[in-house]
């Protein structure tokens, strides 16, 4: 249990509307909790180690509810195709390669570490099928020190030969062998469960999951309302659903036994976000991805005035980048176009309200993390933006925004804590 | 001039179809001329000096057609408004401050360091309406070694009072001394006549506009079409005119004498667009700005198809990012909603097209620039995408798609060309 100061220019959410920024400021750890937040250093935390990060910034770590770790090697490639096609031309393609061990673990590396030095501080994942590659993917993410949830996908049908399990009983047996390999195995990588898309999981699979999340108490992650052409492919596989997300309810994996993501929800009816919400399923939002796709844009606006639990993600590779900064700027953009678009009533979400959704928003799902308030666990990230010269003076507000649109991050981050350990 | 050989990965655009990637090649500059592309170097060119840059990526410079630069210092602040209030609020209020010139030099200082380190080789530049401060913009800019238009800016109602050039005959009569302090002085650097929009400048100025470029032979830009408020505002300006543009024709201002660039053209009617086809009036995409303003999604696919001449514009600071790799991503982007949202029969541009408009697209307006074919003036910049670490090989054409979508020039680029000069 770590207790210490940080010194910097601080800035986090307290909630959509309100978002603290201090210069010159002290952020006190206790015992990886975050005890408070001061313009001046109480003398009792005089003696903690301090850190000094005089005129950087300082913000909470950030959370990717959806991103795909055998993705991230092809992403901003052929990125020409639609969802079905960029599935069966793209993405199956390459996760057939994750058969491969030594393949798994070249890729995953640099996928691992590729996030360590990202503003994320916590994600979920999506792995590929196959068991012993996932559990490679585990061991790198325990290593960096993030905070993740690796799931192995379930998919046994529509879907290559060479990437489909050979039957529901197989998907299943693969998947509690997985679990019980991995539940309690590491510091901060913990299994949660992937049916990768109704089209690609039989009633029988899905059913089979079902009895396990219920047995093995697992979160549930998966891709929700994305496409037009995929949602009608999900009426036509269960024609008494009365929307896709009731697909997944009416399996049981909606939400109501569980902690669940779902990705996308580009086209979720009232009905299904009203089921979402008195489920209490995150909806994972994914800007870029749904731009490259083709897919459209998400109504993040109607979301929040629903008081849904929603939260941004990278989408890797269907979104280009892992940056959740890019993804800030997205999702701002994204509801400009909605708003300009589809419905001139739903005002674009404001630079304050995602900053919320990247922190404390899509940071609910992992507990109390995502804010500096009192009694979260400490996740800070830590970026040098005199990168980023300007003639006039700035305030620290004025210097985040720049920092996320302008992409500080890719010239790398200068400090990251996750639960209070210092990981970079 | 200049004789000399690059190797290393060469990517170029013959028309917007046919991208040319070649692996460990020769690019032969003979006096500052493109001279041809080879896969073995002829011995003819075997004493030029070579600059060996194997296993990274040589691309043509790339052309802004849009980009304000005394907006540069507040890129990415104060996101929230659309186009009138953004211009009142933030834009005007920076543009003032440009009456100093102390301030002008440390401002445009940071700016055209910051364009010399992108993959910018040309640029079309508005300055503000300080005729002092243009000069010292200019001073800069030729400094840098690119090749750029810079436009001091005409404006003289419905601006603030300090942001306000206090009659037609002030703003004509200061703009012929600048054109006559600086059409011949630079290297690189010319004039452009910048009238900054028809709502604020008067019939009067527009007319006087008119008898400068014609005496003077400028070339003219402007902005065009970008906002529906805008569009209504002028037709209430020049209740004669059919559209925007016919407005701006109607002054003598429209391409007919002299090469202009319209930035902008996202509610262009199809009577506006076949008068910029008939005058040959470049467009400036700008699909940063477009959706950080709000103010819609331009229809290029539409303007390909009518063949008219388009290029890509940043619009610092209605876009937030001097990148023309990020805007090549944002065009793809945005064609896809304008596709799933606008019209689903203008099929979504491609990589290939759009790298084809940052390049040769809009090289077009400085002459023969933007490719690698013979005799192009000798553009060229060389990216290191090593940063970029992958489990799988990649063809150049991979390669060159990550450069951009990842933005592998934030991390500075490795050598830079114009006409013939080494400048980075």
């Amino acid at each position: 249990m770590k207790s210490f100061v940080i010194k910097g220019d601080i800035c986090y959410s307290k909630n959509k509307d309100n978002l603290i920024t201090l210069k010159d400021s002290y952020l006190v750890c206790e015992n990886s909790l975050c005890k408070g937040v001061y313009e001046e250093l109480p003398s009792e935390f005089c003696e903690y180690e301090l850190f000094d990060y005089t005129d950087k910034l300082v913000i909470p770590g950030l959370s990717d509810l959806h991103i795909h770790a055998p993705q991230f090697a092809f992403r901003s490639l052929n990125m020409d195709a639609e969802l079905l096609d960029w599935l069966n031309n793209s993405a199956f393609m390459e996760e057939t390669k994750y058969s491969d061990n030594d393949y798994a673990k070249r890729a995953y590396s640099i996928f691992a570490n590729s996030l360590k030095n990202s503003v994320t501080t916590r994600a979920c994942i999506f792995a590929t099928l196959h068991k012993d590659a996932t559990k490679i993917l585990m061991d790198l993410m325990d290593e960096t020190g993030l905070e993740t949830y690796v799931g192995k996908v379930n998919m046994d049908r529509n879907c290559p030969d060479n990437l489909c399990e050979s039957s529901a009983q197989r998907s299943a047996d693969d998947t509690v062998s997985w679990v019980l390999d991995t539940a309690d195995k590491y510091k901060s990588t913990y299994p949660i469960l992937t049916p990768r898309f109704i089209p690609s999981c039989s009633d029988e699979l899905m059913k089979k999951l079902a009895d396990i999340q219920r047995e093995y108490k697992l979160p549930v992650q998966s891709h929700l309302s994305e496409n037009k052409d995929e949602i009608k492919w999900v009426q036509e596989l269960c024609p008494k659903s009365k929307s896709y997300g009731d697909a997944y309810d009416k399996f049981g994996l909606f939400g109501k036994e569980a902690k669940t993501i779902m990705a996308h929800c580009v086209y979720s009816t009232k009905d299904e976000a009203e089921l979402m919400k008195k489920n209490g399923v995150f909806v994972a939002h994914c800007p870029a991805s749904n731009t490259n796709l083709s897919s459209g844009i998400a109504p993040i606006r109607r979301y929040l005035e629903m008081d849904l639990k929603v939260g941004l993600g990278t989408d890797v590779a269907g979104g280009h980048s892992e940056s959740l900064f890019r993804t800030i700027a997205d999702t701002v953009q994204m509801s400009k176009l909605y708003y300009r678009l589809i419905d001139n009533t739903a005002k674009p979400v404001t630079f304050n309200e995602v900053f919320f959704l990247a922190s404390k928003g899509g940071g609910e799902f992992f507990g109390k993390v995502g804010s500096f308030e009192k009694d979260y666990e400490f996740d800070a990230v830590v970026i040098d933006d005199s990168i980023l010269p300007h003639p006039q003076k700035l305030t620290v507000f004025e210097r985040l925004q720049r920092a996320v649109y302008l992409n500080a991050d890719f010239n790398g981050i200068t400090a990251k804590f996750v639960k209070g350990e210092k990981i970079i």
